[in-house]
């Protein structure tokens, strides 16, 4: 219905965002956000587990929250708690346990019990660009941690936290992704968990990890145990629903201590009246029993789609790229030469139908990022994977000169009619 | 696990409310919120809800949103305009809906796109306490409109605009429930609606209009056209399915002009990334086969609770209870004589395992509604409504003497060992 006159504009708050544009669909080559494989949404697995789970406990839907309190629907707390028993070394049961509307309510939270404006946080120089976004409009200050390929470097936190302290500030969190490190892929290894920990308790600080992609290894679930199993008392543990089975259903976690959970609960319960319960109870029910299968044939189909994105980028770009391996998860970060702005790549790529993210928003610098992007390969084929990165080739050939070849074939050779 | 030694709240921002308690459970006699009718969750519908929407859509979990957008799953969308159009007159398409995690996200989201500090609004006398508790953290400044058995007093009304503009003060909104009010229950007549509309026209404010209950009538849906129906340039209009379905689901809308639409779209993709889509997804199949025949069937059941309730009140408190007679919904407001204190009896009524809602947290002036109560009767059977209003007037004559009779039983002669 169009508008008919009234001037609501003249009402709006003056910090509210600009109006939002009518929804334009997804470009065909997406490798934007977090997608997933359509062919692997368990749809007869769901279907039988729903059936089950209302069978047995359908009629609580008429009570709020399933008559079990803010911090969700028992059963799949109960199953987080054993996942993470079983492969992230951690200790916990369905009460250290509270269910979120997406890992993005979790930060949410975490956010709303710690920080105000002016505080401080470290986070990873590059990382998810959901976290940037929601600390900047908090009017926070982030503090970048140098990446190598085992995650956060030790050296350079401790450098920073003793320069942080010798400037009297305390920062509220280190926020770390030390299970497939997003965008990069990394895994940190035990030793430096470790001594991540020690610097967190010598300086005070607690530490926020996130392992939302620490289910999609591609070696069997082999990363050492969580930062919260090392040290629970200190560790504020997210995860999610959405890498594992499917980013539409809604459902992340938090493991915490009960003092900090008590508050993260609080704040729930004024914000909410809790997170969807039949998708909680769709999921405790189907992953109580097939969450090893379905990881491992995920992570095996992602692996592959993995490696046909390197092949493609590298026939490609050539040597014009440098990618980061990742050991897990569904992204490609990459870099291209120095005089490669991915973000002038935007609006070209998109014209061309390919969607992909660039650096600088993945990136405390963004500046300093501005030749890097990142690429999923969860929800493409692997056919769409290698148009779509030929595609992109192309277009930024055409506006940067960059590649000079891909595959056997010399751009400027073709163009000059050769 | 307990807490092993670090102490969070030297971090703990300064507005932060006090930690959660532990879980407790509900009362017994559980009379609090807007639960529903257990029997009448249709779970069977469901599941073959569930079954049909996935074989034929359930891959598309795949993508954030279905990939239909931060407007919501489109089926759902299509299904609430259609309901809109058949039973309150409203025409809307699916482009003009906005689903939102809960009737409750639809609030925070207008206020969002509205108010500002020193704002004023204005609020139906009595009304849904979590319009009270928002507003109030908002640091928004509340104006109450008297009700009668209609709704809103049309006279009281023009006075308050009035004596505003005199203020040089503009309301941010009129919030109404015209249709099945929260707590009273009551209708609004059409030719008050369209009195309502023009005052607001004559003074340029809109009004949030709330039918969260307007499906639950007795008389079949026979309630006037919405507001929104009427005025489409300048109603908010937001509904939910937690009462006409299940508010474990957490699924509410909005319909609005695009202007202020696109206002709560932009704000609600920078807090989520969509709500739940299976709730969505299975909720739009089975509503779009069986909406009336539920919503007919609950309503009958809920009538006939509602009887029983209002007797076993009138048997238990005599002439000392002035219940409104509601025309649809799921509460019985009452307000008790002016002696009584009901806050004073929330402690004791729930050591007898009864829970109600005092009437000074559904009012805008608390403590003028010291006597007034809401009991909800969704949730509890028709013996426990008889035993649980049997033993809250037990409570309510121990704490205060009020109601001397119950019954036949006159409780200062049972007392005296008579």
């Amino acid at each position: 219905m169009s508008s008919t006159g009234f001037a609501y504009s003249n009402l709006v708050g003056k910090s509210v965002p600009p109006p939002a544009p009518r929804w334009a669909g997804n470009a065909d080559f997406n490798f934007v956000g977090g997608h997933n494989d359509r062919s692997l949404i368990p749809v007869e697995g769901l279907i039988e587990a729903t059936a089950s789970v209302l069978r047995r406990e359908g009629a609580e839907l008429a009570l709020y929250s399933l008559a079990q309190g803010p911090q969700g629907y028992r059963g799949l707390r109960q199953f987080v708690a054993d996942k993470l028993g079983r492969w992230r070394g951690i200790q916990a049961g369905a009460d250290d346990v509270l269910i979120t509307s997406g890992s993005g309510q979790a930060i949410d939270l975490i956010n709303q019990v710690l920080l105000e404006p002016g505080d401080t946080v470290i986070l990873e120089e590059f990382t998810y660009g959901g976290y940037l976004t929601k600390l900047r409009r908090l009017g926070v200050d982030i503090v970048a941690a140098p990446l190598d390929e085992d995650g956060i470097r030790i050296d350079a936190l401790g450098t920073i936290l003793a320069d942080l302290k010798g400037r009297g500030i305390t920062p509220k969190y280190i926020c770390a992704i030390p299970t497939i490190q997003n965008p990069t892929g990394s895994i940190m290894p035990l030793d430096r968990r470790h001594q991540l920990l020690a610097l967190a308790r010598e300086y005070g600080v607690p530490i926020f990890e996130d392992e939302c992609y620490a289910d999609l290894t591609w070696g069997a679930m082999d990363a050492p145990p969580a930062l919260y199993a090392l040290d629970p008392s200190r560790v504020i543990h997210i995860g999610s629903f959405s890498k594992t089975l499917a980013p539409a259903l809604r459902l992340g976690y938090v493991v915490a201590d009960w003092e900090f959970m008590s508050r993260m609960v609080a704040i729930k319960t004024a914000n909410d009246s809790g997170t969807g319960a039949l998708e909680q109870m769709v999921v405790a029910e189907y992953f109580s029993k097939h969450f090893e299968d379905h990881v491992n044939e995920l992570s095996a189909t992602l692996k592959d789609k993995l490696d046909t994105m390197v092949e493609a980028v590298e026939r490609e770009f050539g040597t014009a790229v440098e990618p980061w391996l990742p050991k897990g998860g569904i992204f490609l970060w990459m870099k291209l030469p120095d005089e490669v702005d991915v973000r002038k790549l935007v609006q070209p790529a998109l014209k061309a139908g390919i969607a992909f993210n660039p650096g600088p928003e993945w990136a405390v610098d963004g500046a300093a990022a501005k030749s890097r992007l990142r690429l999923c390969f969860g929800l493409t084929t692997k056919e769409e994977i290698r148009q779509g990165v030929a595609a992109f080739a192309r277009v930024c050939h055409d506006e940067t000169g960059i590649p000079v070849q891909s595959g056997n074939v010399r751009h400027v050779a073709a163009e000059s009619g050769e």
